[in-house]
């Protein structure tokens, strides 16, 4: 039977995700997660998963009212926990704190876990109603729902090009091709990732910071150098700061290796198992190239300045397709203006 | 003194340019004109120019009430003409007609004949205003206005590319990188030119029918084909076929040379001598970048597929920018979706 949800209902999940995008910065390997709880038409509590090894979101709602919540309506946007780990069950502190009702948008994404925290509420009585807003919540946790479901981060690719698709001029010439608007709008970006991957062409030719320099923000996204050649030496690079840590991976340090080179496909599950649910691919074309052509990408961010750089500029990646039947599609997610360049958001089909 | 204009001015003179709009396939040469006579706050007569060597859109309107109009306000998209051409002067025909008061959106762009009209009306005693929607007038006009001032047409240059910036693969497949919803957004564009450009290369490869297909739609843009090699020889090339007129430029049939080759600023003063007002350049890369170099495009229509092309396929421009001091810069004007294309347009800065 289809599950059909109120107005009023669909409201307070709406509150719970705008909750939940709080801990954006804090939950690090855990989800993201908002809880409202609600009695007589108002809500008596909310709360978020504000820092990772701190307490859940149901957790800090039910704090706010003492743990007493008799006859509410308890809305969540991932199903509680049922095992105890850092913090008690969430599902055992919903039971006794006489919620009457839980709302939950979206199951867990871990296979493993997945239902359990459901079923030891409905044995304890409480209705349970499943799927409100399951879309915005599952993209509220893009990272951790992948990581769960195939131990690898979700990989965003950011890709700033001139109108005809070029990254730098023949002479490696590439700074300031988008706007000031639009590197703001990476710096935010960068704040919502755990790790920021690049190549050791990048760093060498760049030497960029890669981190993120925002004002009141605190993300220190892990910077991870792909170094197949062990080129990375000179320890005066700009990563080497104690701005933010740093991974350098080369044949020397890494067991991920295949045919002599990084097996990027390891490198991301190694990634995964450091708990690092989403990765930000600020890469040069090589680098992206290889990474499309074993169809590692999930989406693309690209800035598109309102420029042309001409046909000896290089391209955004270095990935030979002789035939249109091998086209890489793609799914157009968001487009829109920042500043005066395009921002375009698309996945891979 | 600033003019101002009331709400119910802008309403009527609206109404005058979506009139003029319908004269799009009709005016060929000449700009596209709407009319609207009020009289106590109401419309009393319509009219826009439909049709080359017809009547005026001043003219359709005053026919529509015999050509009495006593204490009306006449409002007009482009400046009422004072000299007797293909038909009577309209200035002459409004003053006749006992118009008090005549509202004009720009005057005519043509420099020896620009504010005649409007002296003429004024030394009837007709109260003129002037300059009421002014960029919206300047818009439907774009290329008569630009032909009037610089001998040449308006130069539109329509690409179909993938978001990597590439129009066809290194074998020169090509075909429907994009989808058939802007294929017939392209076919809509095309109807509102009075030529297409296109290059030799094109021509051989692709042997494309460059006409409109378009139900209902009765516009057959003049096929112009830049042959500075002389290679169009095969007369069985759709091009030559019967649905549109085809003009080929070679060395041999065109004064316009420069350094053996065609010189295509020269080219486009001979078009516009021709009283073409607008061009669609549909070409390939050669040919973009030579009109781009020279600074001949006004505009771009971009149409982008969501698709990758890869490193080894071709760009939309062959064009040399060594430094980035030398990027070419673009004002994006519009940015929307097309089906699943993203439609960009931009015009140089």
């Amino acid at each position: 039977m289809l599950t059909t949800f109120s107005k009023n209902e669909t409201q307070n999940m709406t509150i719970a995700i705008k909750l939940a995008l709080q801990g954006r910065y804090g939950v690090k390997s855990n989800p993201m997660v908002g809880c409202v709880i609600v009695k007589h038409s108002k809500i008596i509590a909310k709360g978020y998963h504000e820092s990772f090894g701190q307490a859940h979101g149901e957790i800090n709602a039910l704090q706010q009212i003492n743990y007493k919540a008799h006859g509410a309506t308890l809305y969540v946007t991932l199903e509680p926990c049922s095992h105890q780990g850092k913090t008690p069950s969430c599902a055992q502190a919903i039971i006794n704190s006489g919620v009457k009702k839980v709302i939950i948008a979206m199951l867990d994404p871990n296979p493993l876990v997945n239902g359990k925290g459901v079923v030891m509420l409905k044995y304890a009585g409480i209705e349970v109603k499943i799927g409100l807003l399951k879309n915005d919540a599952s993209i509220l946790n893009q990272g951790f729902i992948k990581r769960m479901q195939t131990n690898q981060p979700f990989i965003r690719c950011k890709v700033a090009m001139s109108i005809d698709g070029k990254t730098s001029m023949s002479s490696g010439e590439s700074k300031w091709i988008t706007s000031k608007v639009a590197r703001l709008d990476v710096q935010k970006l960068r704040a919502n990732h755990q790790a920021i991957i690049t190549g050791s062409g990048t760093i060498i030719n760049d030497n960029p910071l890669m981190t993120v320099r925002l004002d009141g923000v605190n993300s220190k996204p892990l910077r991870v150098v792909i170094d197949s050649k062990n080129q990375i030496t000179d320890t005066s690079l700009n990563i080497f700061n104690t701005d933010a840590p740093t991974l350098i991976l080369n044949p020397d340090n890494t067991k991920v290796l295949a045919s002599g080179k990084l097996d990027l496909s390891n490198v991301l599950t190694q990634l995964g198992n450091q708990g690092i649910n989403n990765v930000l691919l600020e890469a040069g074309p090589k680098l992206i190239g290889a990474m499309i052509k074993i169809n590692l990408i999930d989406e693309f961010i690209i800035y598109m300045a309102p420029i042309l750089m001409g046909s000896d500029a290089n391209s955004i990646l270095n990935l030979v397709i002789k035939d249109m039947s091998y086209k890489i599609k793609l799914d157009i997610v968001d487009v829109r203006m920042v500043g005066d360049n395009i921002k375009i958001t698309a996945t891979l089909k």
